[in-house]
């Protein structure tokens, strides 16, 4: 077994599949092993050491045309991303990622090293948290399909969407707008801001501080993926209240302007409807000391005769606010 | 919310992706709540209480139109399929299923029954190992694409392929070239015998089987997705042994007789080549007591200068052996 790549122009149907296997596992083993290991990929099923206390376990697809382009992204790119928007999951439940497994569909004629860079653009991000690739699947599809699933662990209570009360402060952590507006320049035929494009193509979520603010109190929190407004909505109907967001407080970063400027758009759209940065946002008890990096952005309300509900400086917002599948 | 399935020709975009997660929380909460389940569908992550000791995490991809056809299957078919195949790779490491995520991709015209169907019988299946869905993803797609990852406990240690020693018996658990008999039959316009394309419809795996193989001293075990010989080759490659199946041992089932006069085919070959029962296949130590249900098949040798390799009444077979996806 070799540690050279295949050549350039090798397909998977060429590599076959327990070559794809072999060279998987060894790309997961060299970057990433991950802690608690007992068996890797290679049997029927991965062997784990638990800790007792709580795991957490979710499960993301990615599927290309819907969510990635290879014109837009190289294969590593696309592994990072697919790798942040899980691990994103566990920080959002206060959690720390352990363990993926990821299921890779892909036509036969792909080439062999677009699925091999996928894997270890995959395993990288993994290594950013100490978690590793345990086990796997690969079949063919006309379209490459991922699915990833993460399991991670807790050391203090999962911080749920529906603990908001009235009252709570809401904040924010990480990156806002940054991914939407590198999809807008991106979707434009443009390369730069390359500052927006690459925050579009590798999301820098903030990982640990899910953590952080589990330990700090944190009464409701999620990852943001489908805009903010989109996510806060997603607490306030959890927790059956309110939220108001003050405009003031969101940082509106020097390229977005730029790109705004340059489409047409009100720079703000891209950070209250803009997803998939994967910051967090999170809701603390009023008082509370916000731990490091998280910055108040808003107020947990009682809800309106209406229902739970999510305004912008008082009153209802009509812009973009994420997207559905169907 | 309402407990009525949706108009059969709703579709998935009628639905929408909110009242698809919805419903589909709500199937898998009435079939299958699953034990130890803190927090279930609906987070960012579920949130599972485990008992300190070895966890079992296994993942599969299912495609349409390489791993099933709307015609030859209806939906809750498909589902059961599904999770068999999951949860037999945690009967083939001796441990009992607990928790299953779902990835569901599918074209937006699909109608929503279907999806629902689906999900139904793939609760069902898990009911019957008292497992339960714990989390999921959908989006749209230009084939259905299920990913599933299923984690379970393990009570003594996990039966791995690589453990088989020279002098081991080989025994078998379950049926074993039905599937590939029923699929057999379905290739080529027919329905019946109606018992085989049962059997391909709804695998029937031993469910329990490997933890009592587990308990009984198994060396080494794998569940017959691929075939009996390819998977067992596996198990003499991980092991560096030879394994030699006596034909004269194998059961061939009246209604496969019949498939191969019909067919003209050598019966044998659905049973040595046959796939997708998801028996088990298990190595013991030569005079272990084979727990009930398994009978021996053959017995484990030691490799001959070609390497482990497996045979068939000592001579090597050209017979069909499974299938790769590439």
């Amino acid at each position: 077994m070799s540690d050279a790549l295949p050549a350039p122009d090798t397909t998977l149907a060429d590599l076959g599949e327990f070559a794809l296997i072999d060279q998987v596992a060894r790309i997961v083993g060299q970057v990433a092993p991950g802690e608690d290991v007992l068996v890797g990929p290679g049997d029927d099923a991965a062997v784990l050491r638990v800790r007792k206390g709580h795991v957490v376990v979710s499960t993301d697809l990615v599927v290309e045309g819907r969510h990635f382009r290879k014109d837009w992204a190289d294969a590593a790119d696309v592994g990072h991303r697919a790798a942040a928007q899980n691990l994103s999951d566990i920080n959002a439940m206060g959690g720390r990622a352990q363990w993926l497994t990821v299921g890779f569909a892909a036509p036969p004629t792909l080439e062999a090293r677009w699925a091999l860079d996928f894997v270890r653009g995959f395993a990288e991000e993994c290594a950013l948290v100490g978690a590793g690739v345990v086990g796997g699947d690969v079949t063919s599809a006309d379209k490459i399909t991922v699915a990833v699933t993460v399991i991670g662990a807790c050391t203090v209570s999962p911080v749920l969407r529906s603990g908001a009360q009235a009252g709570d402060v809401v904040a924010l952590c990480g990156r806002q707008g940054w991914s939407a507006g590198g999809l807008a320049v991106l979707g434009r035929g443009f390369r730069s801001p390359r500052v927006l494009v690459d925050a579009y193509r590798r999301p820098e979520p903030p990982y640990g501080a899910g953590a952080l603010a589990a330990e700090a109190g944190a009464t409701a929190m999620i990852d943001i993926s489908d805009g903010l407004l989109a996510d806060v909505a997603h607490v306030a109907r959890a927790s059956g209240v309110g939220i108001d967001i003050e405009s003031a407080t969101l940082e509106v970063p020097e390229p977005l302007l730029a790109v705004a400027s340059a489409t047409g758009a009100d720079p703000l759209t891209f950070v209250l409807g803009g997803g998939e940065d994967h910051s967090l946002v999170a809701t603390f008890p009023a008082g509370a000391a916000l731990p490091e990096g998280w910055l108040r952005i808003g107020t947990v309300t009682t809800p309106g005769d209406a229902g739970p509900a999510v305004t912008v400086d008082g009153a209802s917002y009509d812009g973009p606010t994420g997207w559905t599948h169907f």
